[in-house]
């Protein structure tokens, strides 16, 4: 098992609207990727700061994993994303020791990258987001659909 | 107001032996630093992930800050660290915009760093830390102070 960079920290929101206002208007962030993952029921932006991004998530429905994370614990830290070579050879090393993950078999994330999620419960807590290194075109200004204001 | 790097994800844990059982062991993270940080009542130990950490954060006494929030909501993400130029000149302007901190005046951190902490009320839910660039040696293999395992 090889984690390669921290990739991301994803943050649930109620509003996007408003909490970009808060990372733009005060942090001075400038948003570099916009999208619907209707896979994971959120509508996402991501700011690149450094070499990693933050990442800002609102529900698209209540009965989605972070619309149910925001109605028990409120706005905050959702997941933490870690960059791997191989997300199939991670979920491997991970179940062999008995770790528990949400996701069996990888999936299409944000920007088309290749993801899968592992069980806080495993985890100390911490929902973590396995990333595949190369997978997707996150780079800033590649990907501005749905750039909505 | 600039932010110029992720710096670190904080993770509260409750017993830190236990925990980088997990980070080193499964995870495969190598701790590039070790500190009591007795201001802030926690033991942590640092990851090094591309350019930004990973902080485990384990409370010194039930009765501190992180001892409070692992009583409360359990394990997991704590704070997330962002890199300044200047954590005085970035508290002004938070304050400036009305946004609530908790240090008014910088203070120490982890490796000699010079850092403050923005309330989560006015952030999102997210307990924010400036960490002033240049100010530490945080750097793998610098400081190996009371690694103790």
């Amino acid at each position: 098992m090889q984690l390669n960079r921290l990739d991301h920290v994803g943050i649930a929101v109620n509003d996007l609207r408003t909490a970009r206002g808060f990372y733009e208007g005060v942090l001075g962030l400038e948003a570099t990727h916009e999208e619907v993952i209707a896979d994971q029921g959120v509508h996402e932006v991501l700011y690149r700061l450094g070499d990693a991004w933050v990442q800002l998530v609102a529900p698209l429905e209540p009965d989605t994993p972070v619309g149910k994370f925001l109605a028990k614990r409120g706005e905050g830290m959702h997941h933490v994303g870690y960059s791997v070579a191989n997300v199939a050879t991670a979920l491997d090393d991970l179940r062999s020791v008995g770790v528990e993950v949400i996701d069996e078999v990888p999936r299409i994330g944000s920007g088309g990258t290749t993801i899968a999620f592992v069980h806080p419960k495993g985890a100390h807590g911490v929902l973590i987001e396995l990333v595949e290194e190369g997978s997707g075109h996150r780079e800033p200004g590649v990907r501005r659909a749905r750039r909505s204001t």
